[in-house]
């Protein structure tokens, strides 16, 4: 997707060699008109689905997940990541190792909005190890919902998620994969 | 706001006697249609107004103040609860006291986002005791930004908050005030 690679060309800051900050646009302030490009270009390549659901997870997912929902006209549920009076007792689970803060976390959704065969769409803002977008393949499974496939805005791809993914024939389309970053600079595929 | 009244009406759970739990529409699953509505209302009740960012809290904030952004025209902002490496550490901080986990916490924004005598609308799903949006104005006027106005879905009008920013002269916009739960009943103003 050309405005989201010129966007992260122009205004993200590489940080200790691996980090895309894209803090200015995507998951700090939030570029809604891009967000709305991002939304066209995600229905168009799963416009032969049928889409029922959009799942995606606290914090940065949300954001985008909310603005590509209105393009499949579908609720949008976030999976939580901490226990609330607003979460209910019944509800799936999964763990989460995250490598950036050495430390494995939670991710539920209520079982009230993840029903059998419901046909899911898992959208995120990053996919780099695919540790999170895994933990919400697996709660779609425990739902025995249907996974439709996973959108992301950008797939770190000298990373292993990606390939896992499409290993384990995943339907995942990536606006943007990085391939490298070498001395501050993003090449893309 | 009539749509959403009905939609507490039907499907919010009264939680502890004063817990409103709207997660089927707002805050776990979210209705984007119905936050589509809520961006009108509130383009409606500020139309007078030169707004040039919206501002919010992670995490409920974030999904409705995305959808109301884009009636505005304008990017949205959330403040950040946790330290980041996509946080700068260039940022303004405030201080929130949470009655409802019992501690105090930080919400904070980094300063490129927030630049002097930008006009500020910010959002946020619920108004109770006010703390959580009392800090995002406190870091709007470390910004020395232009606070416009605060606008709110569902105000508790029950709780302190509101009474306390119409007192302080802020414009403050709520869909929908609660007035009272009286034997898990809501009753509006």
């Amino acid at each position: 997707m050309d405005i989201l690679k010129e966007r992260i060309k122009e205004d993200a800051k590489v940080l200790d060699g691996q980090v895309v900050k894209v803090d200015s646009f995507l998951n700090h302030q939030v570029d809604i008109d891009l967000l709305n490009e991002m939304g066209k270009e995600f229905k168009e390549r799963f416009k032969d689905e049928k889409i029922d659901k959009i799942l995606t997870a606290e914090v940065s997912g949300i954001a985008i997940a909310c603005i590509v929902a209105q393009y499949f006209k579908v609720p949008m549920v976030f999976a939580r990541k901490t226990e609330s009076k607003n979460l209910d007792s019944d509800k799936y689970e999964s763990e989460v190792y995250s490598y950036t803060k050495g430390r494995t976390y939670k991710v539920m959704v209520s079982k009230r909005y993840l029903k059998k065969d419901k046909n899911i769409l898992i959208i995120d803002d990053f996919l780099a190890n695919g540790k999170a977008v895994e933990s919400l393949i697996d709660i779609v499974n425990k739902g025995q919902a249907n996974l439709i496939g996973v959108g992301v805005a950008i797939e770190k791809g000298f990373q292993a998620g990606g390939k896992t993914l499409r290993k384990n024939g995943i339907k995942l389309e990536s606006l943007t994969i990085i391939d490298s970053i070498e001395n501050g600079q993003v090449r893309f595929r």
